[in-house]
């Protein structure tokens, strides 16, 4: 049985979710995940914290599913059921670890804290499971294959705090599955290229055959608020030889579209890439934001004191940022620059007012976007930019980051040449 | 059968749910509102497109659920199944309905555009089922029973466009859900009450019995980013009957909570709230933000050009501030108020820096709310801040917007004792 042809399903257990009170993430993340590996999600299931519903959910995966990763339901309380629920589907009785209690025992002591007695039921596990190492709670994770007559399911229960999850899914439970091929390709490693400034359906055009699902290493393809994420999976016999596989994907990624590219890593943004390129050349930055939003200096105060961001302004327009801040002045952006001390002023003029719209996409608005550079020269472009309503301030705000930089590397090739 | 004792379930339909390409939002939003007219969802599945796949779980939801509201799968691609897929599992063929085509093609030529032959499919219905109508889009709804030998189950197929399916779901889903009792209490009205200052669990005790799941009317709570939401949802025969239930509830919250009260609407935020205070009083603020963040100047820039709101500046440090842009000012923010011609100031002091912070809460830290009122004098707290990383810069805003509307309210008492 080759990974490619596991079927898979995710089980995210909690009233919390059935009732509407929580939005379940770690469904996503996992369906993902899973397909980076090449295996094909086919169902979600979400139950409450009610044993038989567990029970009968269980029962309907094994049956449909190679592998299951559940998450949630391995609390300490009278509410947490999984344990219980997949012994009842697998039918085999719980036991206990002496070597699981040892685990909790010790996170308690670490944090001064004696163990209630109801944590012990944390170190009982389904007879046959192996548990799955929790670094960081006191709930281990449980894997238990459920055997039926005609199929077998491999069932991962893993708790349901996301950083939890996350980093036990990717220590052990990724591991594991690709053992059960057999094969020598057990290591894994993910790497994330950042890319603004083209469609996503354009994106795949130009990326053609590389986004193939059997392609190795496997590269997807993800948006989040016109940013697009491409994200390189590598399986191979040793970390050195996923490394490689990465290097050379990356490579010819870039030759492809790397004028669109602006950095490396699942939270690396525009704004970092600017504030890199700032401090490399030892200038500074203010930002000045009219209309509906202010959303760059949200972003560069979250990079806190550095050298690079000097503050920034947001007004309903210039004129109020003339008459009222600078009274007199005929050029206020230069003037703001001059007095900020700032190298680069970025401007946005301005964001548009949503108030009003539907739900439904917006028409592309005019927006001008303002690049002042240390010598006072100005480069001016407008932007022509539509979207959804949830993403279109977004968007404006990431075009002008796109401009900054365009300008900045202007500079810079024009210094070289 | 009460419309309280029915046990429901909720489908989402689409490879980009299953694959982790998209977030589904809709299972939550539709278990929220059916939590909210008494019934009880129990489970939430998702499946790709694949027809077999869509049958078995309608099937199995049929057998164990009362009520089935799904959403996906109705637009006019080979990718869309759902009406086969509850038509097979109903065992009923599928019908043309001329007054369904007539809608489409209306659509059509309202937008000036031809109907493509392909939306032809979305004039075809399960036969016995009923019509949704969608007054916004292409797709019709269908409300179709599966009936087997010892179980009766209502199947609701909506479009997964979100704006849509609320639409659908609020005029017509939930209307016939009341009608299933028999009863004459066949209106429903919402209304959400919003708080800042409390914890959940707080909130909850304080509310006792209020937040009963069989009162009437019944009250919801939810949470987001440190703002509480109250949901009252009245169910009666007439809309006057619901409104009434809905003012006495109103009220009585009031008289246990009305001091963290500070607006009612789902969209209402305390930034609103502070804007329609300085309208009244025809004043208005300008925002100083350090530290971290600045969110206060995106959340005012969004209202637009309200004349309550003069702009906002953010730095690293209050020292930035002075040295920066006011140089020989021993009052900065002062100086700042005057300079920006605004009644009001609204400083944070400062956001903390969340680098290196894992995903779990941090510590409280202490951070100073400034507000200067419009004879100049200060009023500073020091709040103690903590939460998750990813909402304490938003409980920080929300804390200084709550003290700004106590020191508001404060001179408004004074004026009138």
């Amino acid at each position: 049985m080759s990974v490619k042809n596991l079927r898979a399903e995710v089980i995210s257990i909690g009233d919390e979710m059935t009732s509407g009170a929580r939005l379940d993430t770690n469904a996503q993340w996992l369906s993902r995940r899973l397909g980076e590996l090449g295996i094909e999600v086919e169902f979600h299931t979400t139950v409450g914290d009610t044993l038989q519903h567990n029970i009968d959910v269980f029962r309907i995966a094994a049956r449909r599913a190679d592998v299951v990763v559940a998450t949630g339901g391995l609390g300490p309380t009278r509410d947490d059921l999984t344990r219980q629920a997949i012994a009842a589907a697998a039918e085999v009785p719980l036991e206990f670890r002496a070597s699981a209690l040892e685990h909790i025992e010790k996170l308690f002591s670490k944090r001064n804290r004696e163990m209630p007695e109801r944590n012990k039921i944390q170190a009982m596990f389904p007879v046959g499971s192996e548990q799955v190492f929790n670094p960081q709670g006191t709930a281990p994770g449980i894997d238990l294959e459920i055997i039926s007559p005609d199929h077998r399911c491999r069932v991962f229960a893993l708790p349901g705090v996301p950083a939890e999850m996350v980093r036990m899914f990717d220590d052990t439970v990724a591991p594991r599955l690709l053992s059960m091929t057999g094969g020598q390709a057990n290591h894994i490693e993910h790497h994330v290229m950042k890319f603004f400034g083209i469609g996503e359906s354009d994106m795949e055009q130009r990326l053609g055959e590389m986004i193939a699902r059997d392609r190795t290493p496997r590269v997807g393809i993800t948006v989040s608020a016109a940013t697009i994420s491409l994200r390189i999976t590598a399986i191979d016999s040793s970390r050195q030889a996923c490394l490689d596989q990465i290097e050379s994907t990356r490579h010819e990624i870039l030759s492809r579209v790397g004028e669109l590219h602006f950095g490396d890593g699942e939270e690396f943004e525009q704004f970092h890439a600017v504030d890199r390129q700032l401090r490399e050349r030892g200038e500074s930055l203010v930002t000045a934001e009219f209309g509906r939003a202010a959303l760059l200096g949200d972003w560069f105060a979250s990079l806190g004191e550095t050298p690079g961001y000097r503050g920034g302004v947001s007004f309903a327009d210039i004129d109020a940022l003339t008459e009222l801040l600078l009274a007199g002045q005929d050029q206020p952006l230069e003037t703001l620059r001059e007095r900020f001390k700032a190298s680069w002023l970025l401007a946005v003029d301005g964001y548009p007012s949503l108030e009003g719209t539907s739900d439904a996409p917006l028409p592309a608005a005019e927006v001008d976007l303002i690049v002042i550079d240390p010598s006072g020269k100005r480069s001016v472009t407008t932007s022509r930019i539509g979207g959804h309503p949830s993403i279109i301030q977004a968007r404006i705000a990431k075009a002008a980051l796109a401009w900054l930089r365009h300008v900045l590397n202007e500079q810079t090739d024009s210094a070289i040449s």
